[in-house]
This record gives C-alpha cells, sequence and structure tokens, in this order.
C-alpha cells in the first residue's frame, strides 16, 4: 500500500507539533510538507500532499482551505470559527472540485465524540440523566463546551423521545449544590488540581444507572482522531462536519 | 389510544410478578390474563391478549409459543434456552402467522444490552480493553455470562477493525492477578458483599480512556425492557432475538 | 461467652424492626424486649435488658433515656434532635449512674462515618477538594446532611492546616454549573432516579487525585454500626457523640 | 521565617531533577547544594545544607547517609534497598549524632500513603475487600507492589479483627477471572494504554460499599510527600521509616 502524503499547516503551534509527530509514527502516512507563517501553501502541492491538515486559527483558515479546494488536497481542519457562512463558502468552493473532501471537527477526541453520542443515544431510556465534568481549576469557564454540547444533544434526545422535565424533589437547596441546567440537563463542574479534562455523564431509572465517562489525560489523546480523519478524508468527497461521521456508528 | 392488552404466563414466578406489576402501573397496557402452571393457554385468547409475556422455564416454553403463535398473539420471552433448532422451530410457526411478532430476549436490562453496544461499537478504537465485572459473592460462576457475551463482542469488534493482540509487557505474575481472558479480551470478576449485578468496560489508548459502566440495583430494573418489548412487538411480525433491535440505535 | 441481652424502644418502627431482625441474628446478641408506643418501659429490666437501642422520635426520646439511665441500662440512640441543653441533661443522669453509657450517634453508617473521618484526614495535604453527593430524586433537600457535615470537618481540617482558599480560575459559569460551597467547600448534589445514597469526595493535587466514595444501598448497611455501638457501649461508661468514638480508629 | 536550607544528591537523575524543581519552587526551601556522580559530599555541608534528599541508588546511598549522619545533615531518602540490617546500621550512625533524623520511605506519593492507611483502617468493617490496581501496559510485573503491599496491610488488620475468609461462592471460573489473591486478599491487574498508576480498594458489606481510589498522573504527584519529609525531619531525631508518620493520622 502506498503511504498518503500529508502536509501539515500551523506544522510550528502546539497542535501541528503533535500532528506532525503522529503522522510521522504512521506507517501508512508520510509526512511531505511543514507550512506555517510565512510559508508559502504552493510548498504543499510542490511536496505531492494529498491531504493537509490544519490547526491555525480562525483568521487564516478560509485563505488555506481555498487553496487546498482549488488543488484537489483533501483537508482535517481542526482550527475553530467556522460559521454557517463560512460552512456554505466551503461547499461552494468544493462543487468545483467535486473530488476533493474537507472535514472540520470541533473535537477530534475519539473517545469525547464516543462518549457524546452513546449519551445521546441512551439519553431517550433514562427518567434521569446529569453531567459531571471535572478539570484542571485553570479553567476560566464552566461547563466546558464538551459538556454543554453533550446537554444539548441529549435534551435533544430527550424531546424526540416524548420525555418531560427530570424528576427532582428539590425545595431546599440554600447552597445552589444542584449546580446549572443546560437545556434542562443539570451540569455540574468540578476543578481540582491535578485533573486534566474528564466527564462523566450519569443516567438513572428504575433500580439502574448507565455512567459513561471519558477521561482525557494528554493532548496526545487527539492524534489518533486526526490520523482517523486523514485516512478517511480521501474517499469523503464533499464537506464533513463531526468526526462521528466517519466513525462508521450506525 | 387504546391500551395494549396483555397477558403474563408464569404470573406467579418471581418474574412473572414483576411483570405484572410493571404492566398494571402502565398506562398504555392492561393487564387482562395471569396465566401460570396448571392453567389453560386458552384463557389468553378468551381474555383478548394482544401480547403475552412469558417468563417461565425451558421445558414449557415452547408449547407456550406454539398456542401464542397459533392465536395471532404477540409474544415477548425471557426464558432461556434457545437453540438454533429451536429458533427455526418458532420461523415455521411464525411463517404460518406472518403478522405475530416474537421478541426472544437473553437480558432485558436496557442499560446492559446499551453498555455492551457501546463496548463493541468503541472497541475498534482503542489499543487496550479490559472488563470488570462486580457482583454479590453468592454467585457460583465467573465471569458473569453478561461479561462474557461483552468480552465476545468486543473480540468480534476488534477483529473486524483488524486489531490483534493488546499490548502487556507483564512477564511476572506469580498471584495470577492478571485475571482470566474471553476471547483475548481480560476480564476481572470482583465479588463483594452489598453488591448486587455491576460492570465496568475500560478502552484505553494514548492519553484517554473510555469507560461505560452499568449498575444494576435491583430486578425492577429490567421491566422497561420488558415493557418496551411489549409496546414494540405488536409491529414487528416475525422473530426478533435480542432487545437491542428495538432500541433503534441506527 | 454470655449473649448481650438487648430491648428494642421504637421496635414497631421501620428502623426498630430492622435493629430487631439484626439483634435476632447476631451470636452474640440476644433479643429480650420490643417496647413501642404504649408499652411500659420497665419492660426493659423485667426483661433483664443490658442495653437498650432507641429508634423514636425527639418528642419522647429524653423519657426513654431517663428512665435507662436510672436503671442502669445502656443506651445506643439512633433518634435525633439533641441539642447541647439535652446533652447537658444526659451528663447529668448518667453522673447518677457512673457505670452506665449512652451512645448517640446521627449516623450508623459505619462506611458513612469513615469516610467523613478519612475525607477530613486527607483534605490538609490537598489544595482542591470537591464533593459529589448522589441520591433519589424524592430528596428535598441538597445538600445531603452528610455532605454538609463532611464540607464542615474538610474545611475545620484546611483551616487547621493553615490551607487558604482553592484554586479556581472560573470567571464564566452562566448556569451556575460549579454548583453551590459550604463553608468554602464546593458541593454538588446529583439526583437520578435508580439512586439510593451515594457520596464521593475528590482530593486533588500536583499530578494525583485520591477519591473516597461511599455507596448505601440499602437501610440494612447502617445495622452493623447499631450492633458495634451496642457491643462497645457495656464498656464505655458516660455519653458518647458520635459513632468513630467506637471505631479505634487511632 | 529562615528557609529550610536543602542539598540534592543524585541532582541529575530523574526523581533528583523534579526535587531541585521543586524546592526552588517552595518558598519556605532553599536549594543550595546539587550534587551528583563525581560530586565531593562536602559540598552539602560547604552549603550550609541542613537537610540533603537523595535519590540516587542502593551502591552508594549507604555511604551518602554516612556522611550526612556524621555531618548532622538531616536526610530525606527515596531509593531503595534497605535490608533489617542497613536499617539496623542507620541507627548505629544516628545514635552518634542524636539530633539527626533520617527519613526512609519507599513511596513519597502522599495520597498512595493515605489509601494504604484508610483501607487497612477500613478493612476491619468489611466482610469483603478486593483490589484493583491499572497500570500502563509497558509494566512488566503485576500486581503492583502498592497493590501487594495494601494486600498484605489489609490482611494484617483482618486478621487482628478475627475476620475468616471472606465470601465467595465462585464454583465455576474456566478463565481464571476471579484473579489472584496476595494474602488471602483479591488482587485484580488491569494494564490499559493511556494510564499512568490507579488503584482502587473495594470495601463491601451488607447494603454498602466503601471504595478508596488514588490516580497518578504524573511523576510530579511525589514532590509534595518530599517536601513534608524535608520540612518534617528537621524536627524528628532517629530513623523514621515510612512518610504514613509524618502525616499526624494520629
Amino acid at each position: 500500500m502506498t503511504a498518503i502524503r500529508v502536509g501539515v499547516i500551523g506544522a510550528a503551534g502546539r497542535m501541528g507539533t503533535e500532528v506532525c509527530r503522529a503522522v510521522e509514527a504512521a506507517d501508512d502516512l508520510e509526512l511531505v510538507a511543514r507550512v506555517d507563517e510565512g510559508d508559502d501553501l504552493a510548498d504543499l502541492a510542490k511536496a505531492g500532499a494529498r491531504v493537509a491538515v490544519d490547526f491555525t486559527h480562525p483568521g487564516v483558515v478560509m485563505g488555506n482551505l481555498e487553496y487546498c479546494a482549488g488543488a484537489g488536497i483533501h483537508s482535517v481542519v481542526g482550527t475553530s470559527g467556522f460559521t454557517p457562512d463560512r460552512l456554505a463558502q466551503l461547499r461552494e468552493w468544493l462543487a468545483k472540485s467535486p473530488e476533493t473532501g474537507i472535514l472540520i471537527a470541533p473535537n477530534f477526541g475519539i473517545g469525547a465524540v464516543l462518549m457524546m453520542r452513546f449519551a445521546a443515544q441512551a439519553a431517550r431510556f433514562y427518567e434521569s440523566v446529569e453531567i459531571v465534568e471535572l478539570h484542571h481549576p485553570n479553567k476560566v469557564d464552566a461547563p466546558s463546551g464538551t459538556a454543554r454540547r453533550t446537554a444539548e444533544l441529549i435534551a435533544e434526545a430527550r424531546e424526540g423521545a416524548g420525555l418531560g422535565e427530570m424528576p427532582d424533589a428539590t425545595v431546599d437547596d440554600p447552597d445552589g449544590a444542584r449546580g446549572g441546567k443546560v437545556d434542562g440537563v443539570p451540569v455540574h463542574a468540578v476543578r481540582l488540581r491535578g485533573l486534566v479534562a474528564h466527564q462523566e455523564v450519569l443516567l438513572g431509572d428504575d433500580g439502574e444507572m448507565l455512567t459513561i465517562r471519558h477521561d482525557s489525560f494528554q493532548r496526545t489523546s487527539f492524534m489518533p482522531g486526526v490520523l482517523l480523519g486523514v485516512r478517511r478524508v480521501v474517499s469523503t468527497p464533499g464537506l464533513t462536519v463531526g468526526l462521528e461521521h466517519f466513525l462508521d456508528l450506525g
């Protein structure tokens, strides 16, 4: 099998560095170009890159993707800031390059994506669902984006299944220990020195509980998702939003 | 909406009693017949039962199902002992009653079924998977049937994904603390006074872990699965094996 | 060894019934009297009770204890409502009966008492501590009394160790997901159908986490603590408040 | 308050480097000497070190400690290999320098030490106890030294409390899923990519479970224990074996 030739845009950044390392370590992938600020995007085509991985920033990502789509280079994108307008623009560019694929993923952690998916699937069957997210104490926002997104997906699934409000007899909670609600789903945010990024979804019904927990200990945990994206985007023309579409979850 | 008329076979047994109670408590179901040893199966048709729930034993269940299929009564069956021959026989009976459905489920715990399903789906993405099952100390067999089945499903998924043996550098394990393997998946069986039935599937890869855990605290936890079976079997002609087929997991 | 002769006051109540059952099941204890509303407390002395177990209510418990102290019968008390004034009164009665002992315990769950004790001991060594308590959704108050008490003990231990406020960079928490604080210790209250009474104390510091968790699945879990109280009160004259004093924790 | 002057022996090693960094970061400590292979131990006295931290190897540690004891420098030692003979030799040296202290600790993880201590204290009250230890898959031995030591302490505590064998009805365990026993305590060893070093002690009795879990995510988690040793050894003349003696656990 020929290795897939990969270029990395933003190669000197925190995530870009990890991606370069991961691509080099994979037998079926070959790192052919490292592009960073000041470099010429044309280096990608010159090096024969078939896929470009982009971890840059919202200010430059659209230019990068316009170039790649034009050059027939598939893209795997971890940069944030994709509004509906931007997505529409991407679809337009891809329409002119119908064999090229772009994967935009807000979260490349396969485990986190599976957790959200499983939580949403299970939510229909449980009277009660709550989320506990646990992070290091330097995090400035609560709840985490992943917890918020999980809660939205759970709320959507519950609504689709015709489930109403969750049972909760609490009348006396002077300290606010019951925490916050996102779309009606209670979310509790723990901040603890020593932790990295963790989340637990607790689903309860008469006589039983189902728990789905994800622990992220290091940034390297995003690499398998990036590599999966690279391997799959080459045979997935058009725009794909969300890594879950590449996980063959049925 | 008219309530679904339900008869329970083995109504005086441990599970049958719970089923009667659960059917009576459900607004959309009506308990119309309780049949037990010595009673006439024809009572089901006389009472106008549309669905029969069978928690009896392998010695009598085939007779019960022959009657129900013949009478056009759908069945939801928690009795064990279904060999391929028996399933073939059921299909034959159903062929003559093409609008009738039978659901055979080895496990009516929705949470346990979801856990197995999610574990199998996730297994493809993780280098390491191990199972810890925890039960009360009066259990005579280890590992539990659910743990064994989970391990088989995981092994199948890993094989399908082309994953090889899991990493394990252990060379020195004088006490056998690494436990047992089922189809290559390590399974650890904990027996602890105070517990009921619990299982944890741990999936690990570089920098992350995904955990899927199910806790069953009481027998009542099987009832939502039984009721779901009753509600769905009426519109699912033919033979269905496994509650997962009624969970719309995509 | 002669069995300890035990009388139960409030024998027909929910807890009293469990206590009677547990005393009868213990080889070294003998149930000699069941006293309830309308019965004569003098039955305890007539039956030769050496220890009385009292699970009644605040309105009658003082009368019961006055009788027992006067009759030289040791008491093990799970009834609530002991103010400093009431405790002073008990000490006065005991002063006149110097060989008699009374144990007052707000919580007879040995595991819960150990959890609180361990949490307080460990708290001195950790920069961050948070509590997650999980209960059935019919509970009307949050946080639970045990969580509140645990938080107080942790706060006390932190203060004693000269620890200041915990690190927490949260500036953006629109939903209140960070929950409530009791004496400066964050407490999160989860309410989930299927649960009974559970609590987790999470202690974190650079690179590590210590978790102490207690799961109470059934009311029977209080009985070992009651029986331990009975066995120890006979050799512990005077007033003892809190089961922890009988656990020989050093 | 004057800062405590600290010298590090083995300063260039993996642990020594971390210790230097931790001492420098502490306000109440001052790093005054880094000694490594080829350096003169006399540098410690010249620099005015009051405490020496030794993470070297069994071949040189006794020479280091003889020097320190002779120079009246207190020692905190993480090096392994202390036989009863070696400990006797240390006591002899300290007898001639009665104001000097040495702390030898097999484990500087405060959390791990607390877990072992709490597990041993709780074991007396529970009919069942099992240990699950979880590590990365490159670990060559199972069970871990910490799990083995925990099991020994639990077995000792159970024996002291007159507890017999644990309940276990298992008669059918074809795969050996019940794992290994250390001094009669079942220990299960999980090996999972992504993990570091984790252990859970599960204690069960009628209707309840107590869980004590320690997660070690990084080597830095040993530093608070080392610093605590430094702060306490200066006022603890003589030989102390085990960090637990400095934790004031009563």
